[in-house]
């Protein structure tokens, strides 16, 4: 099999910890190899204040014929950015058929671009979506820590490990039987 | 209080997770901010595929008495290379009472240079190591989570968020109580 690319859109402060189990995974995978992607090449500075350079910019990435997934870290810049350059790029993934996965913040940002649009606004505020970031694909976001549904994986900001978990049995990325154990050990501890 | 640099030690393929919510917590908190450092300013590329740009080398930084803490995170380099900077760079810390927080590969190598000397070597292998990075700093490495003990921190590739959480009490980011409600969220999860 080809190695297909999985593109981890990051934005100023990105937070560290919610793809980075994801990436380690299908980085190491033989499979998969794992670029950054934003709406420019400057560095992207995490939250922890780490410099990340960026592999490419949206624009310039036209053809996704060999890209497995989009990756979308949360973030403390997504509540207050339109970024229409990324809504774009999500449509045009999603009307290939190719995955988006979200955590925190980019969850949010998914729904106020009616990328999660069967959603039944009960309380659409920030605060309210903070812990409610998992998402059924029916009538409302659900108390989760993820939620694999139609296309979007969605996960609150302390699922880390469980949004990668469905990364990798979505992008089968080893046997389910090995997943599962390494979930196990990521998510209990191995002492 | 002035802000204090925490400093993360980053190798070549140095594991994305480890340290990232330590460096998210610390980075947020008013007291602290995260500096990278490295024995190069060659940016430094994560197991993940993340480019991390680096602020300081070791050799231009004499200079620790604005120094709250070095940390380094595990990856694939620490078992292959000995980074005689790095240990004395360490060693350098300690001597001015500078607390020391290591995960994973990282801990097998201050084991390797003498820094967690009382142990009794009943099994040096780095495949023993490997599960069993919790130190006791008494006798021998201990089957746990994390280990605070004569001035380092040591844990395992699957506690990140404990790491944190002893990095985070060490350093009195929080009261305590917040601490511990941290972790008990960012481990048990919110859903």
């Amino acid at each position: 099999m080809q190695t297909k690319e999985v593109l981890v859109i990051l934005t100023d402060h990105w937070a560290d910890w919610e793809a980075a189990y994801a990436m380690a995974g299908l980085n190491s995978a033989p499979d998969y190899v794992v670029k950054t992607i934003a709406i420019d090449k400057q560095p992207k500075i995490s939250i922890g204040g780490m410099k990340a350079e960026i592999d490419y910019t949206i624009s310039d990435y036209k053809n996704l014929g060999n890209t497995a997934m989009l990756v979308l870290p949360g973030g403390f810049s997504w509540a207050d950015s339109d970024y229409p350059e990324i809504a774009a790029f999500v449509g045009m993934a999603r009307t290939k058929g190719i995955p988006v996965a979200a955590i925190c913040g980019a969850t949010i940002y998914l729904a106020k671009h009616g990328f999660l649009d069967n959603i039944r606004h009960t309380g659409d505020t920030f605060d309210y979506f903070e812990g409610l970031q998992g998402y059924n694909g029916k009538d409302n976001y659900v108390l989760a820590q993820v939620v694999n549904y139609d296309g979007f994986i969605t996960a609150n900001e302390t699922a880390a490990v469980e949004f990668a978990r469905e990364i990798f049995l979505m992008l089968k990325m080893d046997t389910e039987e090995n997943i599962r154990e390494w979930y196990d050990n990521f998510k209990n501890g191995m002492a």
